[in-house]
Order: C-alpha cells, then structure tokens, then sequence
C-alpha cells in the first residue's frame, strides 16, 4: 500500500478502511530501515495511525509542529522523504529531526522538547494578524507536560484556534515524573477504558442486535468524548478537552480529527494514548531502550562515560549520605539508573524540567547536600540562568555532569554539543573540567567534592583509556621544551587525534588540557614570545577554549590560533565527518601544523 | 513599637495584638526610607503584614526563600538591617534583593522571578536527606505563577513537607495575564469574600449576640479553610490547600499560619490577598509606577530608551501590519505600553515567562509575522536555548530589544546586564547591535526589519543624543589615522567617556561600536602592525566583544587589550561606582590609555 502513496494527495484518496493496511507497511519499513540507521524507534512506532490520520484529514498547507520532534518520521515518509529514508541521520541525508530545509511541510524545526505549543501558537497568531487561513496542530508527548515551557505557552493559548494533540504513552524517555503527570495517568487507566475492549468483545458476540449494539454505544461513547468529558488540568486553561482516544486505532482518530477539524473552533486538547514501540515486540517490551537504537554493527558492549559515572558516584555514594543525583528525565542514558536503584531517596527525576533541575540542585547545595546534576550539554543550554543566577551567584558546590559534550553525530543541530565551553566559561565562580579518559573522568568526579564552588565537568559519549590522570593541571603528552609550537587539545578525541598527527614531528608539545576555567596558568606563562599555540576544541571558537588562551596571551606575542567549530550550525552526520569539516580530522590538523611551523 | 523590637526574640516576646501597631511603625519606615534611597516600595507595602507574621510564627532556624526577592525589605528591616535600612541599594550598604552574605536568614538569593519553590524544595530535600529538623516557606507572588519554572517545581512537590505562600495581588508587575491566574482571580473575587466585610459590619452592630455571632461565623469560616476549600489548579499537584485569606490582616495570618506550622506535614499552599501599595496611597492607586521608585532627586521626566522605542515600534505598526511585539509582564517598563493601546490585536504580553515568549516570537516569525521581543538583558539569560534553538537555527528574523544591559546600578548582582554580549555572539546566525545614542536606536529598530535574521540591540536605559547615525559600520568619533590606539567602545556611556579622556591626547582613535556581531570587519582590517587596540564593553571580558576583537586580530601582531568586567559578579552601588571599580571611569581609562601610549 505504501508504494501507491507517493503523495499526501494520494493518501488522501484512499478509503478509512485501507489505512490500517498503509500502517503496516510504515511500519515494517520502520522497523527494517530504523534498526540499519540507527534513530529513534519506539516512539516512531508509536505514532505511525496519529501521523496518517493527521495528514488524512488535514490539509497540506496546514501547519503540523512536531514536539520534541524525533517521532517525525513518519511524517517524514509520507512527505517526499520517503523514498530516500535510508538515508535517515546520514551526511547530506535526511535529518532525524523536523528541518523545514528539507520541506516546508516540516513546519517548525524542533529538537527540545516542550517547544510545540509556544511555536504553534506563533504560527497561529500569525496566521490571525495576516489574515491567513490554516490550521494549526502541535503534537505534544506526555514527556513535554513537565516542561515549564509547555506550561507557560498553554497559559497563552486563550481563544486562539489550535490543536493540540498530546500523545500519552505514559513513558517520556524513561517512564514519567510528576504529580501533574500522575494525575493524567490517573485518567488514563479509569475504568471506562480498561473495560473498552471487553465490552467490545461481548457485545460483538450477541446475534443480530450485538453489532448495531455495539455500534449505537460507540456513537455514545464519541459524542460523549467530543462534548462531555473533562480533565482538571485542561480547564485551568480554559481549553476544550477531547479524551481519552485510543491513538492506535486510525478509524477513531480520523473520525475525531475531522470532527474537530471540521467543527471546532476553540483551542482544543485531543488526548490520545499510544503504545511506545507499537508493532514491535521487543520494542513494545523495552521501550526505553528502543527509544533510540544505534546502528548496526555499533558494539552495545562498549565502554561508555555513563558508566563511569554510574560506577563513581554509586561508591561515593556509600560513604558519604549527602550526595544527591540529580537527572531532566534521562535516568538511564546519563548513568544515573544504577544509583536510582540503590539510593533512590536521594535520586530525583524531575522530569524534562533542566530548570528547575539546576534550581532545586541549588537548593539542595545550600541545604547542606552535595548534589550531582547529570544533563546533557545541549539541553543544559536551557538552565543557562539558573548555572548563573541561582548556582554560581551563590558559588554553590554542585556538580554538573554534562555528557553528549562535542560533535554528538547523526542527532545534528539540534543536539550538538558545541556551546557549553562558551556558555559556561562566562559564568563567574564555576570551573570547568573536561576529561578525555575514563579514569580522569571518575576521577575529576570525586575531586569535585573537595571544591568549594560550582564544578562543570564536559565529556563526549566515549573516552579514551590511558592517559594521565588528573592533577588540576594539563597533561604534556608529547613534551618538547624547546619547541616551536605547542598544541593544547581539549577533550578525549582531538588529544588522540592530535597525538597521531604529532607523533613523527618535531618542535611541536602536545598538550591534554583537563581543565578550561581556570586555565592553566603556569604551563601558559612558560610560554616564550617566540613559540606559537595552537589550540583545538569542540566547541564554537566564539568565546571557548582557545579564545580564553588567546586573550590571556594576548600581548605577549605568541601567536594563537584557535581552532574549532566556527560561526554556524552543525548537520547531522557520522562524527568523524564533522570533525573532518571543520579541519578536526588527522589530516587536517597535521595540515594547519605544518602550516604553523613552515611559517615561524 | 518598632524601636522596641531589635530581635526576631524581640518580636515573638510581642501579642498578637501588639502586631498591628508594629506593621504600622514598618509600613511608616518603608514610605519615608524608599522614597528617599528608591527601590522596590508597592511590593513591600503589600507584605508588611505576611512578613510580621512569618516571623512570629515561624522559628529563626526555619526558612524563607523570597521569590524574585523584591519584596525582602520588611525580613531585611526585621533581621538585623534595620538600622542601617537608609543604606538601602547603595555601595556597601543594604542589598535590594536577598543576599545571604548579608544575613544567613536570607536563605537563598534570588533576583529573578519563579526560583523560590525550587530553591525551598531542595532546601527541604536537604534536611530529609540530612535529618535536619526545619520548616521551609516560600513566597511566591501570583507573576511567578506564570513562570514555567514554578509549575516544574510545583510537579516535583509531591509529599515534601514545605509551605508555599502565594501571595496573590492580582499584579505581577503590571496586571496579570494568562489563563491559569485567570482561574485564581475567579477564586478570589467571589462572592464570599466580596461579601465578608459587609456581613462583619452587620453582624457588630446587632447588641449582644452580635459579637459572638461574628466570633461563631469567623471560627466556622476559618475551619472551612483549613479543611474544605479547594483550588482545581493545585489539586493537580495533590497539594493541600488553605485559602483565600486576607494577607493584611495580621491576626488571620498568624492563626492560619500556627495552625500549618503545628499541624500540616503534608505540603500546603496558603493563598493569601494583599494590596500593592498598601497604607500608602498614591501606591494604592498606581502600584505599577510605585513598583520600583526612582531615588528622590532623580529627573523622572528623563528621556530614556524605552521611549524611543516605544515612538518607533507605534511608528513602524502604522505602515507594516505584520509588526507584532512581545513582553514578558514589562510592557511599561519596555516601552510597548504605546503600542498594546494603539495595537491590542498586535501585543502580546505572556506573562513572566520568557522561554516560551522567544519560541512563540519564533513561531511568530515562521508565520511570516515580523516580531519584536523586549526583555530586559538579564532576564533574557533565561531564554537562551530558545534563542539558539528555536529563532537561531532557524535563521528566523526576530528583533530582540534588550534594555538594561551594561551595569544596572543600584539593582545589583542578578539584574546586570553584563553577560548578553557573551552569551549572544556565540550563537550563529544572529546579529548583535549596540546603539549609543537614542536615534540610533530607532534607526536600528528600522534597519532590523531589513534583515532576515535574528538582530538583538542591547542599550542602556538611558542613551546618549547627539553622535553620528547608524549606517552598519563603526562609527570614528575621534578620527587619528596614523595614530598608535585605536579605542573601540561599545554603548553610549564607554562611548562617551572615552571622548572625555581622549580628547586632549594625541595617537588615538576613538571609534563608537555599533555592531558587535559581526564585527566591522572593514575597519579592523585596516589596523596596522605596529598599533595597539584598546576594547571597552559593559560586559564580562570572557566571550565578549573584546575577545572577538583580539581573536580576529590574533597572529597580526596587534595587541589588543580588552577592558570590561573581569570574572565577577557585580553588587548594588551607583552606576559610575560600578564603572569605577573596572577601571571604566573617565580616570580609569585615562590611565589605561596613557600606559598603552607610553609602551608603544
């Protein structure tokens, strides 16, 4: 069936009944395509009938905004983007993320979650003041209910036409937090629905009146979900409710949609509920670690920093009872899941909430606990001021954990850790530490607790194995006093990478920089005039590592050249391709050294 | 009554019913003491009676976190600051905000608005982590309470012990919005307590039975609140729930307030009404002009870059119908109260909530709508991510109008407006413009709407009048072709204060920076081997306009020295003392100048 659908319009001319089919078949491709790319799965699966029906009843000039955004693959297929899934979270291929460079149908760019509904509604307040006609849906996970944007755009909505379909699989990315999410969890399981299908069994079986039966209860029950039924939380806002719908049976879904499509005029809520996982056992089963699948051939058994910092804050943990960890909503992939288990009066899960995450941490900190704030770099970009304003005014001792920090690959410009050096080394009272092995990195972990102060410590998925450990100063890896050119490498991959390049020079010192703020004062005042720096990190070179360098040298006349990700974003791809396009690579590092030292 | 009391012992040795006596004396000390040093008075006017009470009833031991902290002046006066309370705000005396250097009963600082149920839920975590034995209070104003942050907070309450104070002057800074505090007025404005005053004026006067019959209904209406009122909003969040009271009625205050302290362990919400301004008329009747009052002696007829802006946005509306503008509960103090009276269908104001403020400005852009954000500088750190993430990456033409930015004087450590230039010149895509003068300003907001992407102009509230137009490169204010300095000064105040000092030296160049990102790349160029550049910014140096400066001219041979706010954050004290303490002062930077003159 999928074969015929080339466009929406060719969706469109299918019949209700022939879409469960066309379902399937998105689905198997899915399943096929997603576990060979790598991507996120379960929650693909997930929406496979919600993504059909929406473009079965709505128009294509209509305007869809994809919370969060890494469920849009469906939408994707169905949108020109079909034909060349395989491609999916590849260089020059198609993004794993809404991006409205690839089709304006991908309407808002998303990547965060909770920003659904502020944009959506932008998008419709745009439409009122030019006088334009279209519809607006934002697709919100329960997930994104315990973002405070979520909640500050729905205190906005007011008469506003929109749609908001929130998407309940009662799973976020680990299984969901919250007093507010709990009470819709409470809705969800009420007793009307655990008996829907029982009844739809029963009453199917009477002869001859069972099936009209069945049929006036169903019309019922949609008139009763269409104009009775409530949610507390909803009516704060003044919204239209429209729930609890099966989100997994598309005959409902279109015959809601076009109701609302067709006669609703208020801002309106329509809850459905999915499976996670859908169609796929294994998935269905363990959705959380078929949330997002790596590709194939990715060893599963490889050593990661989350790990580490499993293992670490687990042992100090057991001697000292004032650590607290701290993760938005991502137990597991920080590496928190294992001291959830054995310390779980003193793990918290706020929920996709990285504000007030690093607030409460605040607090815990001035209360006397040692609180560990696991998140990762780009989503900690969200608690930009409360690092500032509630953490280091304060110079709290909190310790942020921050992992994903660098190039992240295929996830691409929405995830990308490239910002954090820049945004964290202008916050006065903090230090920033930046590991490249695994024991630095545990070690750097304890040696937080000994600061009086706010500690940032930034690490990329996997680190290295040996190297030398952390002293709070750099660490020479490749020494040469006399030399023309010494290269300060930050992070686990560019000090690799720069070893190999280094090896068979002369006059170049290599140096593993563990520590960004502060720098290393001493190895940089041995510095001569006549020598020159070079200096490498994954990060915007706009106000990181190497800027810090240069402006502390800056006078001195050594030369410093800064290099890193220059002013602009960074598509997805595998990460040696972004290391390669920006120079990053072996090669490309060896070329700007030979340049640097023809030239001096 | 307040002479007598000089210890919170003082004040607890007190009866209830020396109390009011006691909130007069406060009341009489804030009018006389605010209106002379300025600061934050209708707010304080309005907790007279909450604070008295909090402190009676509650323990030293016990914690009071004050949201956004504007309203601390009466817990300062009762706390060991009384007697020095006319240092208020200036250098070294009193802080404006909660600082717990000053104080330890300041619990936690805070500054901006929707932190203090975080802050109090880490502080209570970290006594049950500890076995710590303490009350936590936060008080919240109803503006927190379209902060996402408070709702993220309030989703991670659950079954912590603490007290949440709500005190709901139906205000924030200037009148409230959204529907969620929609939902409270209806709650407040009910018939009940419309009606109370009457019925206690009727009940009095009937002899004999009257008195008692009021002492019955008073006793009766009480446990109603206590046990039976409940408001849908934060039964979402199974919070207890005590409300409304009257929160300047010092008895009812201190019998509600006992009863929780006593009896409730589970968490609770106490909603309370008190009037902005209260005792003091002319606050009453205005509160949002008495919410912050100038020092006395300061020009209030002063132009100031809020009224431009408000002039050129109105202008523009006129003849481009896709102009939108969006503040977040600052219309006036913004500049767009202009413009919501001329444009309501155009004026957006969304509450303390600039997250979703910048995301819905994005949509807004996406829409084809032409929009324009005015927040504060330091407020805008909260929406970084939505910056980056949202309008950024999308190269979405938003223009943000960011006033207060540089030293903000007398407000202190969380309102400087000293981290925008780092925190937005690292972020792609987005140009930086700084205005000096007020007709550049207006040029600029013109000259933005001829840009496709996103352009922030950052000013102070007050501009310079007479330099020359903005024409998107640097301004020569002091032209020295052959000179040995060049002096690049960012903003109106650097602006001029480097013409005073310079203006009797010869070999200089003073240039007036209108654009920091991008950086007049054309002027930089032309700067020869054996000049030096002199930056300065209002702004930290790290990741400011100075390291851009030094970065691009790196390996020239040029040294550049760059002046701003060293790695620190800034306390209260006048602007030109702020200025003086980095070396900015027309002295300072003469020294400066004169030292780089005489190394060359």
């Amino acid at each position: 069936m999928l074969e015929k659908v080339k466009t929406i319009q060719d969706l469109k001319s299918l019949s209700v009944t022939q879409l469960p089919e066309l379902c399937d078949d998105i689905r198997k491709k899915l399943i096929s395509e997603v576990l060979e790319s790598g991507g996120h799965l379960a929650s693909n699966l997930g929406v496979v009938e919600l993504t059909v029906a929406l473009h079965y009843v709505f128009d294509e000039c209509d305007k869809i905004v994809w919370d969060v955004g890494h469920q849009s693959y469906v939408h994707k297929i169905l949108t020109s983007r079909g034909e060349n899934f395989s491609t999916l979270r590849k260089k020059d291929g198609v993004s794993g993320f809404p991006d409205c460079e690839e089709d304006e149908r991908d309407s808002f760019n998303t990547g965060h979650a909770g920003t659904a509904i502020s944009a959506a509604l932008g998008l419709a307040k745009a439409r009122d003041t030019l006088g334009e006609n279209y519809k607006v849906v934002a697709v919100v996970g329960d997930g994104s209910m315990t973002c405070g944007m979520t909640y500050e755009a729905l205190n906005n909505v007011k008469d506003t036409n929109m749609l908001i379909v929130l998407n309940d699989n009662n799973m976020s990315i680990s299984g969901n937090v919250g007093s507010a999410t709990l009470n819709m969890s409470r809705l969800r399981v009420g007793k009307y629905d655990r008996n829907k299908e029982r009844l739809k069994r029963f009453l199917l079986k009477i002869p001859v009146l069972g099936k009209p039966s069945y049929k006036f209860l169903r019309w019922c029950k949609r008139r009763a979900k269409l104009g009775y039924v409530r949610n507390s939380y909803f009516d704060n806002f003044d919204l239209k409710y429209i729930g609890i719908i099966d989100g997994n049976e598309i005959k409902d879904l279109v015959y809601y949609l076009t109701k609302i499509k067709n006669n609703v005029t208020k801002p309106t809520v329509l809850q459905i509920v999915t499976k996670k996982g859908k169609g796929y056992e294994p998935a269905e089963n363990d959705p959380e670690s078929y949330h997002s699948v790596n590709k194939r051939g990715t060893d599963a058994t490889a050593m990661e920093s989350s790990h580490v910092v499993s293992d670490t804050l687990c042992k100090l943990a057991e001697v000292r009872n004032d650590i607290v960890a701290i993760t938005a909503a991502m137990a597991k992939a920080t590496g928190l899941s294992a001291f959830k288990e054995k310390y779980p009066d003193r793990f918290y899960d706020v929920g996709i909430a990285e504000e007030h995450a690093v607030t409460f941490a605040a607090g815990l900190a001035k209360g006397g606990a040692r609180p560990f704030v696991a998140i990762y770099s780009s989503f900690l970009q969200r608690s930009y001021d409360q690092i500032l304003h509630d953490v280091a005014i304060q110079n709290l001792p909190v310790t942020f954990l921050i992992d994903r920090a660098g190039f992240v690959g295929e996830d691409g410009k929405t995830h990308q850790g490239l910002f954090d050096l820049s945004y964290l080394s202008q916050i006065p009272n903090l230090k920033i530490w930046t590991p490249s092995t695994y024991s630095q990195l545990s070690q750097m972990i304890a040696a937080s607790l000994n600061e009086n102060c706010p500690v940032a410590i930034r690490y990329s998925r996997n680190l290295l194995t040996d190297m030398q450990d952390f002293t709070g100063s750099w660490n020479v890896l490749i020494p040469g006093e006399q030399c023309k050119l010494k290269i300060l490498a930050v992070g686990s991959r560019l000090a690799n990478t720069v070893v190999q390049a280094a090896i068979n020079l002369d006059n170049v010192e290599v140096v593993n920089v563990t520590t960004v703020k502060p720098l290393d004062y001493n190895y940089l005042d041995k510095i001569k005039p006549n020598e020159n720096v070079l200096t490498l990190e994954e990060n915007v070179v706009q106000g990181g590592f190497g800027q810090s360098v240069s402006s502390y040298l800056s006078g001195k006349g050594i030369r410093v050249k800064t290099m890193g990700v220059t002013d602009q974003f960074v598509k997805h791809a595998s990460v040696d391709q972004q290391l390669e396009e920006f120079s990053l690579s072996s090669d490309g590092i060896k070329k700007v050294i030979k340049g640097m030292l023809s030239q001096t």
